[in-house]
Order: structure tokens, then C-alpha cells, then sequence
């Protein structure tokens, strides 16, 4: 099946408009700023000025990561995304002459890249493992993509074609080119975007020859590392597995290493299963898949348990205070999944797609916008945070947007991007798969379909559509019914109405009306979850969810100490919407027991049972993603069960 | 006060037997063979060559760490004990040997040191922050103690007092001496043991002066680092907490840093302040006691909870699973005790001392005396263990004695030198501190007391002392009521005597004839403890204990995932002793749940409440020091409690 993507959709939504406007107004404007060094008190960016250099602008070195190209590509993708959302056109200017820029630091060959052009000329294509190369032209091929869909200009995408056909050159299967890919995963996913937009052959091969060749044997990272003079290869663990080709990716099995390097490769594989009907890349991205969402996804959906190498671990291993589950990697998590969802409609995908997008994203960023975290742990002692070095990476704060900044603009093209993954139209099915406000015009064979949704997810499950048509036509309707729902009710024009429900979707068949309205109501009650057992560190512990979105107990509602504080889960937990608490959040409230020690006991560190006794006190919890906006403390997701 | 020590004590016990032959049959044997480099597939010690090169009786270069010497060292003052304990000729013939070699590595001027000797001449103290010249310098002093002790012969001695000597003209607070100290405290408390043999008052300045100048400004570490030509003052977080040299010793009031050097410099202190009578350094050494017995030691008696610098993290902060809790950190928390209870006998500190002798020291040794662990943590699941970086420090199995070796001879000193902590005498009062089976003579003023001690410690509380005179005398026998007794009986001759109870200790105080038998019978029973709500990775968990003897569970016993086993308290937990289990220990069984997950749901992560159920089973605890003797497997002590 092939779902078509690329409906142009409008979102309106309560809970998204807050962040696409702060994208738009803070985030896009900042991350400028920040591009051009004009942060005061930042460490300068200088991918602006890198750009400058390589163009013959400007004089001077270059500086920054090697990947630091891709921050102004990540920029570029992001105002693309806003662009189609919020039109400006003194933004379209800056971008159109940032482009510009751009073009110029382009290479005769048609190679791009600051970092070899000014600082290593004659030394590209020697160190694929380490530094990114391709790894930033996929992100410039995004940003072009996106930026041609917004705006029809093509400038980036033919200095992208033009890098792309050199890139062709040098790399394939063919004697005398490299048989090789790049050590961070991304120019895949890219190209298949840049394949769709130009319908370029050539394309949809290159992507295919790098996921065909990658972990092949000999390796070819150790065949570079021989040619740089390298005597070691060792590297992360004597493994390959931190790049994903530690064996070929059909033989993958179990998610493994950098998290955002496996998940962009996931999202490519299963695109290119989906372009070329490839059953055998389709069963490995489902055993992936399942891999990790039975065995390796935090409840925020989170991934990436381990700080080393910010990777994957391995099954039931998801600690809650050492997790390093980088914001990016929830991202592309959501990339995988929409691409998953596009080769089988099924309800598992579009929740995670939902889990990822009310939890463990946007908790990367400050409600106002100006900060970010990389890691989202699900329980933070701040003090163990500034103190211990095997927590060093646990950020009690959001960060200002410095250094590696591959979170930040991240989360921004996520955001403008969000209504891209609401609806999806396939031959005369109609898929609706988030409940955000929105408008779109679905193409559902000949018909045009226009669909305007009210929702007020995440904090009530009613929404209405309100269907627009040419002419009366049959067709189906399919609505996720989310997989923590427990019933769904459907009116249509005011009447119940009847519905299939197949695999998380509620198909809806009927010969429609234009004016037809649809009301579907998902009641959202306060869910009490568990772990598997085998997720050791949640042992005697519960989370709470209602809808969609995962909750926490921070320290500034419920005093120091979580640890030690127990719900009460067989006594009421209470939801009330609070619209002057973190910009507005539904709130729960319960009973809970904290402990209290024996008068005179108090300076013993043991003592026999019977020493600590329970007394009871009451709990709130706030929405996980809106953690850490007040003032610093402690947090924790996951909540022992009191007795 | 001034507690006597040195009164021969003679070790006769069923438990401590056992340890005593391994380190002297086994470990001694073993620990000579790897230092001269003849243990098969082990990396080469180099440490007797290293003297044999020094005092040139063979060519080649300086091996191994800066402080390689102090294995020598540490194996003399074991052999020392060993042959207070157990008289052996011809181990006696080799040690002298090692000692002729060892003063043959002397230098003319009296200094001792290989690696300077030999690799770095004229650098001498120079780099007193890392290269431990004193702290060498100082396991000598207390091997030559010690020998001197166990065979009257001076040699050694003779040499380490040219050695004190000689640093006695480089270090003090006159012009031109170095008013500095070593990175690694020890020689500190080394200077006091000479001082008591030698009765020279200026090692007991010495000592004196290093503890003073500790932690001064300017900062000595900085300044030497600057006639180094070094730049830059960073080192381990900008602080000299690890080496305790961040404040003046008297205004420190928390355990910080590195945990050996911390209590190897409070032994010290604590020592210094009983001979000089510095009230000063008693009020700080007891904060600090206050500090880490109340906020910083595990229920094993393990100390540093943090593996970087191997150190003191904050107070509560105590994670079973990332626990350092170093062997040798646990047998200098004994030197320590035993200061502090020389200078106050208050039962905590013999209590503290029994809890490491029984848990945290001895978990170190392999019961076949071949293996060690350094790293002595509460909870291990040994696929973290081994996955997981920041696990890294944690090993599931003990290892060879290989490379950085201070654990191994540090163990076998302590178990060959156990009877020094049983007894002492101070005036007119005999202390019993610990139930180990034993004989000594105690000098009681005027009066020389034998005692025979018979116990049955650890698995049975009762313990009879036959008491031997000259003739018939008035003194006060004090008997240590542990901290975890609930009540204690006391018969003399057969008749329940009186006795008053003061500080953790039941003095007798009656005219004693020869003859006369004491029967102290302290019942044990099954503890459940709790920790302090404060230690929040034990919220909701208990710890068992019977005696002195700290439990765990472990999965030979229980099966895996024991974070999900709960243990029913309010069940019968009965205690057997199985003498085919781990060379015979007291075993607990009792009640316990574990989850099941409800049919069909086992491929879920997370499900709602009631999906996971509770079924009945049962358990097994061992003693936590002989955790890792059978199957490697998961291990715990703290363990959830049932509800």
C-alpha cells in the first residue's frame, strides 16, 4: 500500500498552537541569533560564519563540531515547517538569502560541507565513521525539501540535487567507488524525501545501496581506519553496533547503540520497504520494532537508556534516574513510527506517534521556549544530578541553546512539522490518526475531502469533524481509537453511529454528505499502569496517565523526597484542569502515605520494623512534559504503590 | 584514657579459624608468589624486582604503579600477624630474607623508594599530591611494627625509623623544610604505631605536623604543582576533597572524598588526639564518626558510595547498585573504630567494627581465599554489570589478584591481625569488644588477667569466658552489649549475675578468683530493618540481619529479577544452619510474593493496574559476605516488602 503523504494540513489546535507560535516567534528567531553568534553570553555558534568563510565572504577558521553545518540546515527544515503554518515573509527573506549563502559555499563539484572545504580541503571521504558528512547533507536535502513544499522555491533543492549527483559519484556499488556510509545515519531518510519530491531513480538506489551495504564484512570503517593509518580499531566497545553496522541490517534483530543514529535508520529502512516492497526489510523493521516497544521504550517514550555512546541498552534495562532518552531520539522515534504507519495502518504506531508527541519531545523544551533538554530521565534527584559523576549527564534544568545543538532545532521542526502526522489518505480510506485541530484537504482517489477537526486533546477526548465535499460520495473514515482507550462513541450528524474497529482504527463507511458531521468521544480517565515485571527498577511502583499524557510528581507539590512517598491507588485520584499552572494542565490529586520515624530514631540510618510508620498526605501530579518550568527539585515518573 | 593495646591475643574460633588458615596457607603463599611474578597468567607484579633492581641486585626498569612498594609492604605486615597467630619457621626465613633485600634498597640518606630510586632519581618529593612516597613510606613503618611485634627483630624497624628520619629533615614547618604532606594519607597513622614502639617524641610530631598542615593555604598541592611547571590547578573537580586536603582537618564536618585516605587520616586523628589529648581533634573526629555512621555507611559497613575517586558522595546518598563501597575503605573503618572506642569505649564503635568484620570486609575474600572483590556493592544484576558503563566498577564475580592490588593484602592483614580488636585493658577494667573465640592475657594495672573466650559467633550468641589470676583480685570486666541485642544474660559460675550497663557495655565489677567462668548469652533473632526514609533507594524495602550478620538474597537461591521478589514480613522467617552451604553458614527462609502477569499481557511494557498479580512463594537469604561463592547470579540485600 502506498499512504499518501503531503496533505497540505492547517493545525488549530489549543494544546500545538501555544508551541508552533513559540517556535515560530521564540524558537526560529533565537536559534538565528544563535547561528549568527549574536547570543550574548553564549558560546559562539559559528556555523553562520563557517557558511561565510567556505562561501569566500569572509575570512577565518573554522569552528564548531564537524557536524555543525547541520544546525543551519536543521534551521532552514524548521522555518520551512513554520512557513507552511504561519506564513512571514521577512522570515522567507532571511531564509531565502541564508540560502543564498549557502549555494555559494557550494563546491564546482557540487560537494558541501564547511568543515572540509575550509579546514581539511582534499581529506573528504576519509572518515565517514566519525565525521558526518553525509550525515549533513541529509539534513540540508530535508531542509530543502521542506523548504521547496512551503515556499515552491527549488534554489536548495538544486544545490542538494547537484550534492547529491556528486555524492552518486563517489559511492555505489561500481569498481573504483566507495563502498561505504556514513557513521551517523540520516542522508538515507533524506534522500528517499528527495526521491519523492523529484521522483529522481537514482535517488531511491543511492539509499538503497547505503542501507544494503552497511555492516557488510570486510568493514568498511575498519577498511578507512586502515587507509587513515589508524592502527586500533577499537571504538566504542570493540563494536560497531554504536552506528548500527555491526552486522548487515537484515540481521539486526534487537535495537542496539546510539539511539538517534538506530531510529533515523529504522525510519529509512521502513520507507524504503514501503518504496520498493521489500518484505524482508518490512520484517526487520517490525522485529525492531517490537524489540523496542516491548522491551526498550520508556512510558514517555523515551529511548536511549544509556548514557555511553547515548544508546540503547538492552531488553527490560530502562532505569528511570540514568536514562540519557535524548529528546532527539524520541524525534526520530516518531519519524520511524509515521513511516511504520504508512506500511500498516495500525492503531500502535499513531500511539506511539501520540506518546512520544505529548511526552518525551516537547518535555525537551521550556514552555517558554528558551530552553532545552537533551536527556529525559523519569526521575531526577537534583542533588545526585549536580553531584554524582554517573549522573553527570542529567540536566535538572533546561539548558540555553549552546554547544552540540542538535536538540534544540530538533524539537523546533517536530513542532511546525506536528499536523504532518494527524491525517494520511490511502485509495478511498480516509485516516485520521491524532486528534489535533486542524484543516485538511484529504485526496482520497479522484475525491477531494476536506476535514476540519476540533479537538480539545490531550485534556478532553471529544472531537468533531466537520466533513466538506464537492459532491455526496462513499468513502471510508478511519479514526484511531487510541490504544489507552477503553471505549469510543461515534455520532454522526448528531446520531450514533456504527463503526468497524480493526487493528486501533475505527473505519467508518458511508456514502458522505458535505456538511456531515462526525463526533467521536473518548472518554480520558485517570490510568493507573504498571510495568512488566521484568522492568525491575518499577517493581511495587505505578505511573499515572490520562489520555495521552504520562504524569510526574515534581518536588514544588508534593515536598522533597519522592522516594518515599506511596499513592494511595485504591482511593480516588481526582482530575481538574488548572489554567494558571504551567500554562495550563490538567492536574491529579490523590491520597498518599509518607513515612515517619520513631521519636529518638530520627539520627539511626537502620533500625528495626516498626521504627518507620506511615502517615497520610496527598499528592498532585502535573503533566510529564511540563516538568522543570517552576522551580528546581526533584521529579519522578514512576511512584511506589502504597500499601 | 589511655586503652592498652598490643596485649597477645591468641585467635581460637570456629568462624575466624577458617579465615585466619586461608590467609596464612593460602593467601600469604599466593600474594609472595605473584609479587615475585611467578602466578601463571597473571600480569607480573614487578614488585620484589622492583627492590631487587633498587638495591642493585639485578638490572632492568622501575614496573608497575608508583605505589607498586607498598604490596611488599602490606604482604610483611601481614606475615607479621600471621605469625603472632600461627608460628611457621620457614615463612619467617623468607620474610627476613624480603627484609635484608628491602634495606639493601635503601638509600644512603635512609630514603626508601623504588620507582624514585630507580626511575625518577633526583624528583624526589615532588609530586607529594599523586605520588605517594609517604604513604609507601608509611605501610613500611606499619610492616616493620608489626614484624617487630610478632618476632622481636629490629631490622625493618631499625630501617623505617632511618627512613622517618630522614623525612623528618625534609618535612616541617622550619625554613627550608616542606611544610607538605602526601597525597595518600598513611604514614600518619604509621608515625603513631612507630612512635608507641620507639617512644621517639618526634615521630609523634611528625605526625603531628602533617595532620596540621593538611588542607592549609596557600594550598602545598598548588604549589607544588607550580614549581612543576603545571598550569592548570584542575584535578578531580577542582577540589582537593578527595585527598581531604580541602579544608584544615579540624574545620572539616562531612566525610568527603576519597574513602580510604578519609579513614586512614581519622585513625589518625583520633590516634593523635588520644596522645596528645587534643579535644579539638576528638570533637572533629567525632563529627565526622556522627557523619558517617549516621548519613554515609551502608548496613555491610561499607563506606564511598561513589565510584569516582572512590568516594564519599553526600549524606543518604547510598545506591545499593552503584555502590564502590571498597573493601579496603570498610578495613580502614575499623582502624578507625577501634581509635574511637580507644578514646571513648562507647559500644558504636565496636558495634561498627563487628559490622564490617562480619559483612563489608570479609565479602571481599572468595571463601577459597583466590579471589577479591574491591567493589562491594548491595544489589547486583550482573547484566548491567557487564552492559552497562556506568556499571563498570561492579563486577558480579571477585577476581584474581592482578594489577592494582591494595585490596587483597589489605583483607589478609586485617583477618591475621583480628584479634587485636577483641580486647583491651584500661586501668582497672577489662573490654571485651568482640565475641571471637580466643585467648589473652590482660595487664590490668598491677594485674595480669587470663581469659579464655569460647564463642559461637556469628550464628549463636552465647559465649563463656574462663577466667584465669595470680591470685584473687577486685577489677571490672566490661562486656560489649551489641547495638542489635535486644536483651543479654550473665551468669557467673553458674548463678545470673548483676551488671550495669553503660554506653553499649555491661561492667562486672566483683572480686574475681581464678577459675571463675562468665557465661554472657546475647539471644539472636531475625532483624528486619528498615533505613531511614532519607535513603530513598531503600524506600519501601527492608534488609535482613541476625547477629552481626548482614543477609542478601541471591539468585541461586531465589531465581532472577529479585527486584521483583517482596518478602512477607509479617510471615515466620526461620533461621537454620546448613554446614554443607558455603562452608557452613545460618541460612533464612520465609514467605514471599513475586508478579505474574496476566495471560495475554506478557508482551506489554506497561498495562494497567491489575494486570499484574501477586503469587505466593518463598525465599532464602545467605550471609552477605559470602555472596558470589556459588553460580554467578543476581545479588540484594535490600529487598521489597511484601504487601
Amino acid at each position: 500500500m502506498s499512504i499518501k503523504q503531503k496533505n497540505p494540513v492547517s493545525v488549530n489546535d489549543v494544546f500545538w498552537n501555544r508551541y508552533i507560535d513559540l517556535v515560530k516567534d521564540k524558537v526560529i528567531p533565537y536559534q538565528w541569533e544563535a547561528l549568527n553568534d549574536r547570543v550574548e553570553g553564549a558560546a559562539p555558534s559559528h556555523a553562520i560564519k563557517n557558511f561565510k568563510i567556505a562561501a569566500g565572504d569572509a575570512e577565518g577558521e573554522f569552528h564548531g563540531f564537524v557536524f555543525q553545518d547541520s544546525d543551519v540546515a536543521k534551521w532552514i527544515e524548521a522555518v520551512g515547517y513554520a512557513l507552511e503554518e504561519r506564513p512571514d515573509q521577512q522570515l522567507e527573506e532571511t531564509c531565502d538569502e541564508l540560502i543564498q549563502l549557502v549555494s555559494r559555499a557550494q563546491q564546482p563539484d557540487g560537494y558541501l560541507n564547511t568543515y572540509y572545504t575550509i579546514k581539511e580541503p582534499g581529506k573528504r571521504w576519509t572518515n565517514l565513521r566519525d565525521n558526518h558528512e553525509l550525515y549533513v547533507g541529509g539534513h540540508f536535502i530535508e531542509a530543502a525539501v521542506a523548504y521547496y513544499e512551503a515556499t515552491g522555491k527549488r534554489k536548495l533543492l538544486d544545490v542538494m540535487c547537484r550534492f547529491v549527483d556528486y555524492v552518486d559519484t563517489v559511492f555505489g556499488p561500481e569498481p573504483g567507488k566507495l563502498r561505504g556510509y556514513d557513521g551517523h545515519q540520516e542522508i538515507e531518510l533524506a534522500l528517499l524525501k528527495l526521491f519523492r519530491v523529484t521522483k529522481e531513480e537514482r535517488y531511491l538506489r543511492l539509499c538503497q545501496f547505503f542501507i544494503d551495504t552497511r555492516g557488510e564484512q570486510p568493514h568498511f570503517f575498519n577498511q578507512e581506519a586502515e587507509n587513515r593509518g589508524e592502527k586500533s580499531h577499537r571504538w566504542f566497545h570493540d563494536s560497531y553496533s554504536y552506528s548500527q553496522s555491526h552486522l548487515p541490517v537484515r540481521e539486526q534483530k534487537e535495537a542496539a547503540g546510539h539511539a538517534v543514529r538506530a531510529v533515523y535508520m529504522y525510519t529509512a529502512m521502513a520507507d524504503l520497504a514501503k518504496e520498493l516492497n521489500d518484505q524482508s526489510l518490512v520484517k526487520t523493521c517490525e522485529t525492531l520494532w517490537t524489540n523496542v516497544t516491548q522491551r526498550q521504550l520508556y512510558i514517555t517514550a523515551g529511548i536511549g537508556s544509556a548514557e555511553f555512546g547515548e544508546a540503547f541498552s538492552f531488553d527490560y534495562d530502562l532505569p528511570n534516574d540514568l536514562a540519557y532518552t535524548e529528546t532527539c531520539a524520541s524525534i526520530g522515534l516518531v519519524f520511524w513510527a509515521q513511516k511504520m504507519l504508512e506500511l500498516t495502518p495500525n492503531g500502535q504506531y499513531a500511539d506511539i506517534i501520540e506518546r512520544a508527541l505529548y511526552n518525551g519531545t516537547i518535555s525537551g523544551i521550556q514552555l517558554d521556549g528558551t530552553k532545552f533538554f537533551y536527556v529525559n530521565p523519569l526521575e531526577v534527584w537534583p542533588k545526585a544530578a549536580n553531584h554524582r559523576h554517573d549522573y553527570k549527564h542529567v540536566k535538572s534544568e533546561r539548558q540555553p541553546w549552546f554547544g552540540c545543538a542538535c536538540c534544540p532545532p530538533n524539537i523546533a521542526r517536530l513542532i511546525a512539522s506536528v499536523g504532518k502526522y494527524v491525517y494520511s489518505g490511502k485509495d478511498n480510506i480516509g485516516f485520521v490518526h491524532l486528534y489535533i485541530g486542524s484543516e485538511t484537504v484529504l485526496q482520497l482517489g479522484e475525491k477531494k475531502v476536506e476535514i476540519k477537526q476540533t479537538s480539545d486533546f490531550p485534556w478532553n477526548g471529544d472531537v468533531t469533524f466537520d466533513v466538506s465535499l464537492e459532491s455526496s460520495s462513499s468513502f471510508t473514515l478511519a479514526f484511531r481509537i487510541p490504544g489507552w482507550a477503553h471505549s469510543y462513541e461515534l455520532w454522526i450528524n448528531g446520531k450514533e453511529a456504527g463503526s468497524q474497529l480493526d487493528n486501533g482504527y475505527a473505519y467508518v463507511t458511508r456514502n458522505w454528505e458535505s456538511g456531515d458531521q462526525v463526533k467521536l468521544s473518548i472518554p480520558m480517565q485517570v490510568e493507573i499502569l504498571q510495568a512488566h515485571p521484568e522492568l525491575r527498577v518499577n517493581a511495587g511502583k505505578v505511573a499515572l496517565q490520562r489520555g495521552p499524557v504520562v504524569y510526574c510528581l515534581e518536588e514544588e507539590d508534593n515536598g522533597s523526597n519522592l522516594p518515599d512517598l506511596a499513592i494511595q491507588t485504591d482511593q480516588p485520584i481526582e482530575a481538574s484542569f488548572d489554567e494558571t499552572l504551567l500554562q495550563g494542565v490538567m492536574v491529579l490529586e490523590g491520597k498518599a502515605v509518607r513515612s515517619e520515624v520513631a521519636e529518638g530514631l530520627e539520627s539511626q540510618l537502620y533500625m528495626v520494623e516498626g521504627s518507620v510508620t506511615r502517615k497520610e498526605t496527598s499528592f498532585q501530579a502535573v503533566p510529564y512534559y511540563a516538568w522543570a518550568n517552576r522551580k528546581t527539585g526533584e521529579m519522578a515518573v514512576w511512584i511506589r504503590k502504597g500499601e
